[in-house]
């Protein structure tokens, strides 16, 4: 399925590049990097300026051809189109090794994530505090996720608790999973997004097999 | 950078989406069906068949057209594209946190990389054994890799030890990494496959803004 930009279809595969552009251009910005060229970027992010000019196309081109693109402006453009201007309220479900990493991955909040707590139902967890932010029961989730706004859950339980976690959040008022309980989780209710450790494995080995060497994506 | 398959050029984005082909048809013969129309694959995976088909057509197509496709087969042969057969020795660099998520991450020996051991600098975690598996010193790669023959590496290391890290595990006969260390890493000596959990989110928040619903990669 492909989901619409302004009445104009995005295929997934563009949309699933956005981020990354997006990180490219903060590392300009803080490098003091005002102005660039496709052909500029297209070198340092390894695709070619056509493919960078036809994924903008389908936001509008954003740039003026022959004075390249204004980084800031790209950046912050780009950060709208993908609603990280929008501060999603965040929540980690599990406070175990998984959920303590993501608690302490710095960058979420440098993308615009506000990540409040954890939820975790082990005893020995619950009040634990992880970079500042308190483990709480998982019997607590829907008073504390009205009480709060919060629109994402950060999914990392193991996968037989999965399912039924994500229709309880649904009801609960959440609008995004980010799962990484290693599960295909589907669901009509909330948007998901369901992350595959073992697929960067599986590409890394496609990638030594055919000897391709640099990471493009 | 586009790879060659048996001299074809093979987009990027299609190898990117082998690995979940790999993961439906796993599950097709879990589930004891042995032979998919184009149709019940689009569906189940929510792709159209058409982009199944062009995407398969990369490899020599597989099926036959109005018999549907060998689920065995085909789940055969996409493992061999992606060098799943070659079952490469893998160790886990840094046992952090992350380090025990993805050492207690079962999918990876499932899908054929065969997880040795871990390693860190940290003196309190070394000697650990996490899921089986021993955390060794740093200082024991060089021997440790070519003594058993290790060709991937996962790290899960702190960003500013990482660029340092890849160029002596090339050194030492690495051939692939894989970075979860939330740093573009790029080398000319072995492959890499970048993992950056915040895309994950950042392709979810657009999810929620357009009210897509539901995933479908």
């Amino acid at each position: 399925m492909d989901m619409n930009y302004n009445g104009k279809k995005v295929p997934d595969v563009v949309i699933k590049r956005l981020p990354r552009y997006y990180r490219y251009l903060g590392e300009f910005l803080k490098q003091g990097i005002n102005r660039i060229s496709s052909g500029y970027l297209s070198e340092k992010m390894n695709v070619t300026a056509s493919q960078i000019r036809q994924d903008f196309n389908y936001f509008g081109g954003f740039g003026q051809q022959g004075y390249g693109y204004n980084v800031e402006y790209l950046y912050k453009e780009i950060g709208a189109i993908l609603g990280l201007d929008e501060g999603y309220k965040t929540i980690i479900i599990g406070a175990g090794h998984l959920g303590h990493a993501l608690a302490n991955h710095t960058t979420f909040e440098k993308r615009g994530f506000k990540i409040l707590a954890l939820f975790d139902n082990d005893p020995d967890k619950i009040g634990e505090v992880i970079n500042g932010l308190t483990v709480y029961n998982v019997n607590e989730l829907e008073h504390y996720i009205k009480e709060n706004d919060v629109k994402i859950a950060i999914l990392a339980i193991p996968k037989g608790a999965t399912a039924e976690m994500a229709d309880d959040l649904a009801e609960y008022g959440i609008e995004g999973l980010c799962n990484f309980s290693y599960v295909e989780l589907e669901s009509k209710k909330v948007a998901i997004e369901n992350v595959h450790f073992t697929d960067s494995l599986m590409t890394l080995a496609y990638k030594i097999k055919r000897k391709a060497g640099l990471d493009n994506e």
